[in-house]
């Protein structure tokens, strides 16, 4: 581990059990919950026991190991048939983060060549998966960093840290980099209502770091803007479309139309396994929507009258004209188009 | 009482006391609480028991009564000076909203010509103020609604209600108005963090006047006007410098990029005793910084890491650049100017 990995493990396999860190109870509690089945683990997903597109993946990917190994106990010949239903299962935990489909379809690639007992085949793979997404972080890191070069301020919103992927993180992998590497002053966290990501996950997460955080209410973000405080925006991404749109967590959008106005960069940074090119743009993209009680509630505490009505959509759609560059493992896009996205893809 | 009058109502004077609506407890208890004292109204100013520009100024100029009554008690040849360090610590309590000083200069300028108990002139003025007030917003919202026509869904951030005036309100009461005109159909109340005004004040007072209204995090105003669902912004002021840059509460400038990027009209109503003609423009304005604990802790839970560093400015600039009307009670103007500001004044 070099000095400037991140001290945080979201998602470990562990003693044949998947362990994850509860970032529901975060920051007042650092607890961790062991999953034997792919059921548990899907149910995990969706209470957002473990979140963020890249983690999702990669929990999903060792789900399908306990899948697997549950499957292949229960009827040795037929295993395959019986964990179709623990795949349908996992597949359908969260809407909008890609990552979760292409990890289980990454995990199924294998099964076609796979004699007698699948478990250790798919381990190693599931493992593959998550040491791919920690190197694909730190290239993103890397890559992300040079091309902010000196910035004061950086803004980034919900957490694209190592809490939301195999670790490092994606958004908060280029502000590790430029951290590490001198060129950054101060993070500004926005605490991102209404599951206070901001907040719980990225504040905690950076501290644990050492990295200088300041926590905002949404709200000031476009303030501190004006005043000069925030020079750039980082961002992560739960799936971008062919043509660049980017769905990721309510408010970013609203934070890209901010950085526009003010004429600073807004970037954002992901593994190309959230490029869903199957998606053309980002109205194709499906949204989840969430229980208003996030909105109307505080842990047990309401924070809005009874019988209010309420919204509470989790993601919305940045588009790609908004977005100054894309920053993957595979190299950095300014100004994203269907033909730089494509070419992504055709790299070496 | 019109069928139209909102059935709230903030501040009072009852029994030769002033009754203040809790709004630190607000939706959960409606509680009432009375002051016989200057300073102790000033310390419910601070604290955000009553809150809103106009309302802190009717508030003011009623506390201005109960200081003149001590003073007047303890030595009745010296009131007018006794009562000095009481208006002292009034003008002291909030920094942003200038209907505070407002209210006590036009108290103040009565006190040459009383004789003998002020008691009965300066609470015939209160109640002037009071109710000068209301009227000035059933014209603002009158202008308002009309200004605007027909809109399908309004923004509004923060209360700028009848909780948030003498009654009525600003930007709900144009709310009001469009909506007692069968002109709106919808009303969305953004939650307002970090201290929850939309959430717990504005949805609840719509509520108790049976208006629809649909409370969203912050973070989700601009994906719902990309969406079409939001159409129009609507808001209040607590100071408008000379040339219209308006100070609101935190959040406010970034709704205005918003609704600009989205092409949707953005007015602001408030009272002519809001416009603050010696701040030549926005940026001389004070702006209050408040307690980082609301921001980092919900009443007594805590939403932030331990040691966690926040800023929590409580309010921002609108630049008038952003703004596409000022209504007040003298007449409406559109693209607001110094020049157009000034006139608002000058009108019979």
């Amino acid at each position: 581990m070099s000095s400037f990995d991140s001290r945080v493990k979201a998602v470990e396999w562990s003693d044949g059990k998947l362990r994850l860190l509860d970032q529901r109870v975060l920051p007042a509690e650092v607890s961790y919950l062991d999953f034997q089945t792919a059921a548990e683990t899907a149910t995990a997903i969706r209470d957002m026991v473990v979140r963020g597109a890249p983690a999702i993946g990669v929990t999903a990917a060792y789900a399908v190991v306990l899948a697997a190994r549950a499957a292949y106990t229960a009827d040795a010949d037929n295993w395959q048939d019986l964990i179709q239903k623990d795949l349908t299962l996992l597949a359908a935990a969260r809407p909008t983060a890609v990552n979760l489909v292409w990890a289980i379809n990454a995990m199924q690639s294998l099964f076609a060549d796979i004699n007698g007992d699948p478990v250790a085949t798919l381990l190693d793979k599931a493992r593959d998966i998550h040491q791919q997404d920690i190197d694909a972080n730190r290239r993103i890191g890397e890559l992300g960093a040079n091309w902010l070069g000196e910035v004061t301020g950086i803004l980034t919103h919900c957490n694209a840290g190592a809490l939301a992927t195999g670790g490092y993180g994606t958004a908060l992998g280029v502000i590790r980099s430029s951290w590490s590497s001198q060129q950054l002053r101060q993070v500004y966290a926005n605490e991102t209502r209404p599951w206070l990501q901001g907040a719980r996950l990225t504040a905690w997460e950076l501290m644990q770091d050492n990295i200088p955080v300041t926590l905002i209410a949404d709200n000031a973000a476009s303030h501190l803007m004006g005043r000069g405080e925030i020079n750039a925006v980082v961002v992560g991404a739960d799936r971008i479309a062919a043509n660049g749109d980017v769905a990721n967590k309510i408010g970013t959008y609203q934070i890209a139309i901010a950085a526009r106005h003010h004429k600073l960069r807004f970037i954002v940074a992901a593994p190309l396994s959230t490029i869903d090119r199957d998606m053309k743009s980002g109205d194709q993209i499906p949204l989840e929507q969430r229980s208003v009680d996030e909105v109307m509630q505080w842990q047990n505490q309401r924070t809005a009258p009874v019988n209010c009505v309420a919204l509470n959509p989790a993601f919305d759609i940045t588009p790609a004209a908004l977005i100054d560059a894309i920053v993957t493992e595979a190299g950095l896009i300014e100004k994203p188009t269907t033909e730089k996205i494509q070419a992504l893809f055709s790299k070496p």
